[in-house]
């Protein structure tokens, strides 16, 4: 049994919804609002320290951030290509990953908290470190259909949800068009649902 | 043929250097000097588009990101035990090497930054992530020997350099003595070598 520690609007938990629905695994989710401090109390503490979601359970076994259960959801799963056992295509899946993590996560990330939450930050400088990851992206995506080569791996899902919603810490997508085709591709893989639709 | 583009002060290169002396692998240093500007060359850019080192090329394969070399080197290696073919100690490994690259890089290393090359930044709210990040490798190195069980893997690596000086970012590792147990055990390893001897 798989229970999801979740929050709606939170990109990182989407990630794992998504991989989750690709992999058409069942899973339980249970709500955590942060604005409640739900994040802060010792029970859920214990679960995952750093305080934040999203955290799987899965049984008894305990993961805490995005990408370390997209990796456990992945290496777990029978279809393989995921995360697959090739010492170059695993570099770049964690290449992306580490992407996923700085520059989308303090760029296009933070600059979604601070329109959408009403978090502090210097709104125009996290603009212009989202922009990069843009960049990034689509001169790699204009070379490979794929983040880490011809196949969508977690690389893709660790990157899309804060891609996808640039737009809502007002950041244009129009000019990054081998991203816009990169989003019709992942969005016609079974299995994919909307960000909205999993909430 | 392995060479590695390096800085010799970057902790992100040590992580490197520290596993390629683990595993025994000879390559060459090629040095990158910021100052100087050598990474925002166009021949450094086609390498990493995002004019960082740590940067390997084995061959003719080129990766960047030091998570991915960590990652690249381990799955190569002969000795599994750096990145174990197994979901939880994999996802364990991922989710501390996401430590390594939010609270360690984000608060030990920018402190460091601060106080040892002059860049711009909040000094108390950088060392206040830092000490995030020190509480808990702290209390996970209380339960296990190492970041993600019982063996020494990439996630120790990914760790350690920041936190060895997260004195130099003015933040003391008095309190941590969990760290200081798992520093001994690290530096006992045969092929350790202390970040000065590898410069």
């Amino acid at each position: 049994m798989k229970r999801l520690y979740d929050m709606d609007l939170s990109g990182n938990c989407y990630k794992v919804r998504l991989l989750l629905g690709f992999l058409d695994l069942a899973y339980e989710k249970l709500p955590v609002d942060l604005t409640r401090g739900d994040n802060r109390t010792s029970s859920f503490l214990a679960l995952n320290p750093r305080g934040e979601v999203p955290v799987l359970i899965d049984n008894d076994t305990v993961i805490w951030d995005s990408s370390a259960i997209l990796v456990y959801l992945a290496t777990n799963a029978a279809d393989k290509r995921w995360y697959p056992d090739d010492a170059l295509i695993r570099a770049r899946i964690v290449q992306w990953m580490a992407v996923a993590g700085h520059e989308i996560q303090y760029g296009l990330a933070a600059a979604r908290a601070v329109k959408l939450f009403g978090r502090t930050g210097d709104l125009p400088q996290l603009q212009e470190i989202g922009r990069r990851a843009l960049a990034l992206l689509d001169e790699q995506l204009h070379k490979t259909h794929w983040l880490a080569g011809t196949d969508p791996t977690i690389a893709d899902i660790a990157c899309y949800p804060y891609v996808r919603c640039a737009e809502d810490g007002g950041i244009s997508l129009a000019p990054y068009t081998n991203i816009q085709h990169w989003f019709e591709r992942l969005e016609a893989l079974p299995g994919y649902r909307p960000m909205a639709d999993t909430a």
